[in-house]
């Protein structure tokens, strides 16, 4: 099988919101056609109209005709029905790639493809508070680490394809298998997002909000997430968060028993442990990337 | 009793550190003389020889001799024992005030002190993850909420006084009783840095950070936090802070059943609840203060 380059590809991203749009804008001019497949007709018209991309439909069996491969960038639920209605629309097979932030249920949509197509998971780590077309930047992707996860249907021209756009975009690729990536995502985002959003949920008065400084601000941010796109994320990652969320609840529930017992040395070293790791944290994102890194897929995680 | 004037104070301020320091630099200027206790001889000798006070000694009897007014910048448990020593180091009385965090303790222990002083509580709430003299500033109060606790002995004269002085640095001052200040810090202050001190200690693992992004950067900044400050912090505000981490980590418990369950509609439900909640507080958080306010205190809760 010829080597797929990132240059000659006609790309149809499905789904124009913040990361769709983001990628349209940070793979102009690296790619031969980019074409929006996007249910909402003003957000396709100003698409086009700003040259967003050159095309756009609403239309996906249109839109995986006019295109070589497909990247979709929707909730991860409405990615999961367009990937199994994807074989009816085009028999003849297409490369396919998703951005989605959980990756088990999507590999194993990916996995029941027929053989003629070729399929990859990605998810990068990256997004922003507010949503949609408006809020993309060709930027959002510099920088940032994007995981990237085999399928049966993952060939090596597209494990090789895939690692040319996400360079080009500015991205560090980091290969995880689904399982690994899901368990990792559920700690490092989902566990914070919803203990971003209860303590939204029981601090939700104005007297204690006019009090409030930085530090409630900073821990309530991600409660203003997108809900849609946090509701499929947490139902198709539910074993994983339940697993992280118990391992949290246990050690709130330990320190609820320091408190009360005012035991001020049981107190302090499990202040000390948080701080020391967060110490440890700070190096570790300080430390730059290993220069150039593209690393060679090995079929083990990264 | 005549009215004490800002600019004739000789102010002397107990522990240079960020809050201590930003305070001694704020108010610059606006008062006659600025004295630092302070223990540590190397930050005495910076402070004074950068002009951010005028005088330095670590000895809070001649410290108290030599000025009008002292103003406690030290950790609410070390606060709690120099108050006790006060009355023995000078018998005749002094204008007393400190920035601490809890304001329960602090104020009980200033009803304790004898006739002959006048003094009220503050809490500014601002702060930095970095601590110390090298990281304070003066603009550090500049358009925060300063939350001021009457004492028995605080006096008319001392309350107008500390209004002036809380708008020379800048602040908006907001008057509570201790226990209402107590309960909602608990809240919007230290629930959040025991979140995301767990946090830390429960995503500890390189693996895990190097997969993270600016959402787990954010939940968990305040793991960093000074924790000689935060252990007397939560030993002096257990009860408060005990009842809003039930409150939290019943919230956590029906989202966890709602999770087993995979129910959809009460999930929903869930995060539209944060959502909403966070749309609001964002609202209120960008309101402009009521102009110029510097409320006439009037005996009952802001």
């Amino acid at each position: 099988m010829e080597q797929p380059l990132l240059a000659d590809q006609r790309i149809g991203i499905v789904g124009l919101g913040l990361m769709g749009g983001s990628l349209a804008l940070a793979l102009r001019g690296h790619c031969r056609q980019l074409v929006a497949i996007e249910p909402q007709p003003g957000v396709r018209q100003q698409a086009v109209r700003d040259g967003v991309v050159d095309a756009a439909t609403d239309d996906l069996g249109a839109g995986a005709t006019a295109v070589d491969m497909l990247i979709f960038a929707t909730p991860v639920r409405a990615t999961l029905s367009l990937l199994e209605t994807l074989p009816t629309l085009c028999p003849d097979g297409r490369l396919v790639a998703d951005l989605g932030s959980t990756k088990a249920d999507v590999i194993a949509a990916m996995d029941r493809l027929p053989e003629s197509f070729q399929a990859i998971g990605g998810h990068p780590m990256c997004g922003k508070e507010s949503s949609g077309l408006a809020a993309a930047s060709a930027d959002l992707y510099q920088n940032q680490t994007f995981v990237l996860c085999r399928s049966r249907r993952t060939s090596p021209g597209l494990e090789a394809l895939m690692g040319e756009l996400v360079a080009a975009i500015g991205a560090r690729p980091v290969w995880l298998t689904a399982a690994t990536h899901d368990e990792i995502v559920a700690a490092v985002s989902h566990l914070p997002y919803l203990l971003s959003a209860a303590l939204m949920r029981v601090v939700a008065a104005e007297e204690q909000w006019a009090i409030s400084a930085s530090g409630f601000r900073d821990v309530s941010r991600l409660a203003g997430s997108d809900t849609r796109m946090m509701l499929d994320i947490l139902l198709t990652n539910r074993a994983a968060i339940l697993a992280a969320l118990e391992h949290y609840q246990a050690d709130l529930a330990a320190l609820a028993v320091i408190l009360q017992q005012a035991d001020e040395a049981a107190l302090a070293g499990w202040l000390a442990e948080a701080r020391v790791r967060h110490a440890a944290y700070r190096r570790h994102r300080s430390a730059p990337p290993i220069s150039g890194s593209s690393p060679v897929p090995t079929g083990d995680d990264a």
